[in-house]
């Protein structure tokens, strides 16, 4: 296997980590192959302080369809007719996406064509999203009779109880007009744009001090799940932490001075 | 009383339940004998694997416009001053409450006329809800000295916090059109359609695999209340008995075919 | 300092508590005095049995800009470089948000100028919001290095999570009507109408009967963290208290009777 011909791409430039899942065949389903390559992939960024945000994309005209479904029912002929196999892809699939939500780094989805099922939990894990006004989302599952309840789990935090039980119980795709509407995504652009504007938000990112974007998304995932007086005195003990990186004393001596940001020292 | 008569109408058809509040002179109120009615259909249709999807509507021009006042009004003679009825009251509602929520088959809100109070509560506890354009919906207890308290708890957990503290403390009406941008209600029709579009909407749930439905809602309400990683590893265990179901693997089979679903066993 | 220069100045008016954040040269900045003063005002107000709401609101052009960053920065010259102040610092303030939440009478943020870091966070913090349509929001402490997690706490429970998100990483200014699509915000009004329409809103409040305002508010944020069954055991109960006060009993008995709402007594 070639690098071109590898399931998932990875450039890194300007301290923007770009992750291409490359199997547009099969609208880059989530195969095990793909998901093992996907995995080691943020692994490899999570430990590499050169990359300040990652752009996450598909090859060819879609983002990604979410599973394997042939992949899958080949299973079938295990002996306990694929429970254990099933058990642990969506324990395999669910750990990648805790991996995104654990990246030090944030992770933009730029989303063209269908996202769906899987794919569409993709969109939902990343911590922004930027559309192609062509591109559609759907949880589809149930459809084919498999609901996407690994899915929902993200989609159910992204958007309205409503409007989450509606995609997945009717199963129909939703514009990116609409997907802006209800909050699962953050901009849509014309299909030409989406490369540009999805570069130029992760461009701002990288201007940002790591070290405040690193706390910051930690924390921002961390209070979620807490009551509101432990939400406040974890983030405020994490705000404390923050004052004392020596960029943040940089960063807030140049803005009492009123002069421009300092070049991040990140140590 | 006539069948006609009863507190609460029952409907079968095609797999549908349609269940109507049939007390059109008191606005469809949540009185005792309403709750109770409304508490054995629920109870009836949990067991009948022959219903899909249901719909719950009111007779007359109105969905529902919550407690009764005047019934709970003549237990403040109570030895108590109706302490113990109250209770037991709330406790009654709120079982019915999450016997929708706890309900194995998805519950479309049809809603005319008015929503409030326990009626607007109503609509925010079921899965969706399409509403007529002149529809208008409030937790409007605040203005005659009962804050809509356990409305409150199914409201909050459909729309935004600043929303629903507006719709609370100050007891508006909001029209079809707001509860639709808020995340309220999922479809808002002209009056003429509201039969038919809600109908439209119960039948694409009733062509899906039941037991992917099944699976799906209840996973969905089970998670909602997990961390992320709990939720994960929940609906992960969920999507892997999903995929071992006959209609499961029947219709990932007939995607993968490029042939239309199966009719669903449901077995 | 005669009052007229004191941090915080406190009017009361007709059941409307109004608090300035009088600051303006340094865009009402939450300065050791600014928090202090500000505890000390809803200590006293939330004892206040003729206060029934409360607008808090900024002196000069602007709301409030946050934290104060010199008089921070002054502090990286203790012996432990300010850790322990930081951590002292974001706890009191910290304080104070709960302290809003925890008022008894709901708090309206009327918005003009800027709102950024903690003081978008005041404004995502008070229950209800009206602003001027060319007030702005932002959480902007990643531009200087100092991500704004404690502001986060409470804007993360007020908008979507893409949104949050947005506003968190890239620390951009936000208009006041995308803040009220988002949710962060109740209404939009010209600055000329900003006064006339939080005390409007402010009065409609006064009107309500504060027993049950004040059992409504801290229900609503003690079952915002509770699970659904958990929820309806609180609020039911809370329900119940509520029906047995005796202004719930007069304003019910009026509902009944069709006559006007009585005069509360509070008692």
């Amino acid at each position: 296997m070639t690098e071109q011909d590898a399931p998932v791409l990875l450039d890194r430039t300007e301290g923007i980590a770009t992750i291409t899942l490359n199997r547009p065949k099969s609208l880059n389903a989530l195969s095990e192959e793909m998901l093992a390559a996907l995995q080691a992939v943020l692994d490899e960024i999570a430990a590499d302080r050169g990359t300040r945000v990652v752009i996450l994309r598909g090859a060819g005209n879609h983002f990604c369809a979410g599973h394997n479904l042939k992949e899958m029912t080949a299973r079938r002929s295990d002996a306990d007719g694929g429970k254990a196999y099933f058990n642990a892809l969506f324990a395999t699939c669910s750990k990648m996406m805790l991996s995104i939500v654990n990246l030090p780094q944030p992770v933009i989805a730029e989303v063209q064509g269908i996202a769906t099922a899987a794919g569409c939990q993709l969109v939902a894990t990343c911590d922004l999203a930027v559309a192609s006004d062509t591109a559609t989302f759907a949880t589809s599952g149930v459809n084919i009779g498999l609901f996407c309840s690994t899915p929902m789990v993200a989609l159910s935090r992204n958007i309205s109880r409503k409007q989450a039980m509606e995609m997945l119980l009717l199963g129909e795709f939703q514009s990116a007009t609409r997907a802006a509407e209800m909050g699962l995504i953050n901009q849509v652009v014309s299909q030409a744009q989406l490369s540009a504007a999805t570069r130029a938000m992760a461009a701002k990112i990288v201007s940002k001090a790591p070290v405040a974007v690193k706390i910051g998304k930690q924390a921002f995932y961390e209070q979620a799940d807490m009551g509101l007086t432990e939400a406040y005195a974890y983030t405020g003990a994490a705000m404390a932490q923050n004052m004392l990186a020596r960029d943040t004393e940089r960063g807030i001596d140049a803005f009492i001075a009123k002069t421009p940001m300092p070049e991040w020292l990140d140590d």
